[in-house]
């Protein structure tokens, strides 16, 4: 149970903290308000100052550290150069780092065939353009897949794919070019082998972006949230993601490294958040005292530090049996952590906004945005609700309970 | 203790009732669309739905009933009524019953001289302006108002006003015509009559709204919450609101059925919150069972309801107190509810939009806005770390701690 | 919806409250002392300080207040009488309107025999005798009726009694006579007509107590919960109460005063908590500053006070249903404060016995005792987690889910 | 940062584990019965089988190993045997690791004299003789040190100790020979060189216990707590551990490791409780289903896999820093743990007992035992509040606040 970092990574970790020390933190508020005072319309763009990180990180060699295969970090390793980059809103997309991306690239590594990969793997990787992931539907409880209702169906040798999804991230971005969209295949087919990843290019006719969604009341530009309508999209069959089938299987892989970049990410969040509430509750003053010399302040403070401890320990932990036993044995641990780490990090915040009085709901702290990060990763990739249930299934089985 | 509202008052409930239902619910959804398909810098305006509305509420008779000498109605009759304006994001202003003008209007009721009565109360009365408070400041916490830097100084037959105020409820509206400014007059005075409060024409020389400031991302349009700059406005020492010194006991005086009136609201955006909840776990599928029948789901509608039912009751009987032994009797129970409701509504609010998946998060469903309504609660008009301040100091009061 | 209890119940309140303050609270910790002092087996009796105390209540007419038929007093007048009661371990036997007795003396009065009535009742509501309820068994989950496993069945004019069942509280007691079981006689019938209740002597053969258990380490002397088996105890059919098939009826009415009382006087243990906190609080100094001003103290003891108040609202808007719209009218709020009330007790004492550091285990402070009671209660007559199902079921019955 | 155990400790961990299982576990209902069935004023006595116990497990060198000088395990390696250890309430005793004797010895191995060491450490870890602490005492708040009343007065060649002491665990154990007495020697001193640790003979002149106090109303037999009284009780100045003015130094050293033992223990309380409410809720039926399968218990038997795997992870790197940096690295952890730790076991605790329905409170299952330990621990070396207030201090340290 060795949850160090390997040389490498701390070498990772000193140079990904002091790039986003000296290059991204003076800039990252400038941008944000820079973003903000647009128009909501026209915010759907890539400021240059993005494209220069970028070229920066790249340059140092900074670059697509979350794909093992590329930069040799273990999911140990990687770990706290997630939870680095988590503190700000940017420095993912500046190490080319960000989800839905790096999830998508993952599985184009991984399963993408050539043609593909020369297509949409590498442009992606070079952070030329940009993906999306259309899974969850309107009008469904998605965190059931068995109820997904839109298709993906062989039709001679195309493939036709239908239906309607929503909350597909990334797909307002302007660099979009391509969907990994997950659809059913075979209605009766045994239950894993049902459904299939589609590789859609953005434009491809009968893909339609009806509208984007808020979340909290933002929109999280110029990635955004989109409900994509998929109107008898026809491709030839070579879209398919490692064929048809295999939608389950390239699911399930994508999700345990993913959700160990989420929490960590969040870990990262709830750090940074804890900080601006010691911050704020030393220099504010009220009846004399600092803020946090006034009734529970202190033992909050203490109470956020304990949760986020146990919180990045438990990943760790997690990341730790991904990288030695592989998903089959961090099941119960990867939804752990997807139950426990988004709900700590939203307690964590809103503890850090309320020290911080009315100011911490406005923008000119990053507190409330980061809130709605929190927030939306409770539902994000299955409720807390589910998570639990899945800890609790694997728990019970062993005590014979076999569902 | 009756909490029974009135006869009167309970046929005010039915027809506030029937009214929401049968004149705003059909077009709220429609008109908060409207609102918020415009470019966020047009959103400023009065729809015209909403002065449709308001005139058929006038007509109806259903009009200004918060004010006691106006409707008859006391607090504890008054308390459903709000209750049920507090389900609906509009209904308040419709009936021209919403903050922070009800309060303001209070304010010049009870203080306000002849000239101000005529000048702001009459229009504010008939729904034609609108108001602003003017009081929580940005460098200094708010929550401890010995530390206001704000001023109100007597110069000869004029008052001279300075400052910067922020979370200035109500100022981005069109129709804003008035300010009550909330500063210090005698900073060596008696520690209670060292305040004033003097009603500044918005549109005075000197006086500048900075910037529109978001909460949560919101702007709430268009009302907003502004930070406001005073720069040297002189105005005739009758501009000051029953004189110079009073600003802590006016300030006082309208806290009381304020709270009273905010968390009844609260109450009707948590009932709200849970028969959304309860409607779409009974509709929604998953796994094969509706979604309350999944995991602890019933239990949290279980708790939800418990805890709207206690905090009712726990605002009726500080309306009570109000009604029958004024604020001196009911200090603590004002405090109490303050620091129970919100945060209460913020908890049911958040289960329902985990129940709703994604769609909980968007604007699909009122959920997202009221969560932001409740959050902004627990701190506006004092952190409820204060309030619970205060609830313990008087709570050891009885056992000789003096403070 | 008024709570205020009438005229002739506040003059009850007052008497009680002042024997309480002269006659009892003077006397109950040399009492408990006494009785600790004994060697374990020993405690099984009524020391003499309990008769005298009852004779002079009695003789001030402070006597069998619970029974409505007695006293005239409604439960939104009782109620206040037993939050006081509930300050002490010993008043509601002195008043005898001590649990189990209470309610077993309300079936008797409402449901019992000429022959039960002058047998059983008259000595029960003369104090002179005690009893016990059996209806939970070991061997079953007891919150779900349908599986009692307990049988009294008809056999020619007698009734024969078999089963096993424990947690009856009061089969301890020196002087109980009478036991009201619940066993099954129609095992196909109607489900609400299937359970009897049947009036058993407590020394009838047959019956055996098998052991006293402890809760929580605690035997409760000298009323305790004993393990009682019943062997082809044979009654003539008379022992019936209220005839065969009616258990299930008497049980249901027998609920809801009985939760009214134990809540309330939880809600008393829960203000004699608070205030022994705030005492302790104030008076006991560390690192220069009293205990109270501490870390988050002040803030616990208003959560504490905001808790009571809520829960005691709670508890009086059940009695107001009960009284004025009988059970069936009350249903969801009786099992709230079920689901509410211990439990706030127990998180109330909690604190209590954590702001007096180790003496707070000790039973140096009545809040170790008092913790126990308020744990117990979370189980007895059916679980937190049943009665919230309870509410859930009712509150989604609105919006048409039937079971 | 590798918590792995050595594989010498993972050998202990399987033969510990493998020797609770054999020889532990089959026996120990029956002492705690055996016990439980004496009279109370008799179970202050070594039932025959542990000593067997602990002759066997003395053979089987499975003894000591809580002293690294002794078995060569560090903290780590000898966290997962206190786990296991935990999951038992005598085989701390049987290995000789049971608190406060471990504690003991480790400050005699220390800093005993040899001649402390021949009389004390000696037959203490030969099992022979049994130890207590005299630290708390009852007319201070304990947690703050400095108010600490007791004193250990030089006199020429002696040393004079008076004082009363409570809460002393291990007094009442038959074989109880030394007492580590802590008091004030200096009272001008440096404010960390005024305090002295004295080892007392249990039965010295003047020494008085001078009751035996409950916890939550169980005396813990046959070790027990008690209020001793030390009336001008002279020694030879050899009596002073390390010297007069150590006793802080001293303390401080017991500490950390003192921590992780009760922490890891309790860990194994908590993981003994979660199966048992698996077991309970898997196997119980109620209304049809097994009990897991209602309301909420699934998520609850999840919340309890996942507070109990987080504080493990939590305890476990306490440890690492302990080892790899001592207690001045760890000082945050080691009352983070302390915070963490015992809140959590009540909770896991208490739910499992929620989960046996009445039975849980009995003796017939260890879980209210257990929950009495889990509960004491929340205030046994020092209150929860007071390490939280140590984290915060150190967090806020960060940020330039001195105190």
């Amino acid at each position: 149970m060795d949850f160090s970092p390997s040389s490498k990574a701390r070498e990772h970790v000193d140079r990904v903290g002091s790039f986003i020390e000296r290059e991204i933190a003076p800039v990252e508020g400038d941008y944000l308000r820079e973003l903000l005072a647009l128009p909501a319309e026209d915010r759907w763009r890539v400021l240059p100052v993005i494209d220069e990180l970028k070229a920066k990180a790249r340059a140092a060699g900074l670059w697509n550290l979350f794909l093992p295969d590329h930069s040799g970090l273990s999911n140990v390793d990687y770990a706290p150069v997630a939870e680095l980059m988590g503190r700000s809103f940017i420095a993912s997309e500046v190490f080319n780092c960000n989800a839905p991306d790096s999830g998508n690239m993952e599985v184009l590594h991984q399963y993408g065939s050539d043609e593909q990969k020369q297509r949409y793997l590498r442009p992606l990787l070079d952070g030329e353009i940009r993906s999306a992931f259309c899974m969850t539907e309107p009008d469904i409880a998605s965190s059931d897949a068995t109820t997904m209702a839109a298709t993906a169906v062989v039709d001679g040798d195309e493939v036709v794919v239908n239906g309607s999804k929503w909350f597909s991230t990334g797909i307002g971005h302007p660099r979009c070019e391509v969907i990994l969209f997950m659809g059913l295949t075979y209605p009766d087919g045994e239950r894993y082998r049902r459904h299939s990843i589609v590789a859609v290019p953005r434009h491809a006719p009968g893909v339609t972006v009806e509208r984007m969604l808020p979340v909290m009341g933002r929109h999280d530009e110029p990635y955004g949230h989109g409900q994509v309508r998929f109107d008898n999209v026809r491709l030839p069959v070579s879209a398919f993601v490692a064929g048809p089938g295999r939608g389950f299987e390239i699911g399930q892989n994508r999700l345990g490294p993913g959700r160990i970049h989420h929490c960590m990410r969040l870990i990262g969040l709830a750090e940074a958040a804890l900080e601006a509430a010691c911050r704020r509750g030393v220099e504010r003053i009220a009846f004399g005292k600092p803020l946090v010399n006034l009734g529970g302040n202190r033992e909050r403070i203490a109470e956020a530090r304990m949760a986020i401890d146990q919180a990045r320990l438990l990943v760790l932990h997690a990341a730790w049996l991904l990288d030695t036993q592989g998903i089959l044995g961090a099941l119960s641990p990867v939804s752990q952590i997807k139950a426990v780490v988004p709900a700590m990090a939203q307690n964590v915040i809103d503890m850090a906004m309320q020290m911080h009085g009315g100011a911490g709901l406005s923008d000119d702290f990053p507190l409330a945005g980061a809130w709605t990060v929190a927030r939306a990763l409770r539902l994000a990739d299955g409720p807390d609700e589910v998570h639990r249930g899945v800890v609790a299934r694997l728990e019970l089985g062993k005590y014979g309970m076999t569902r």
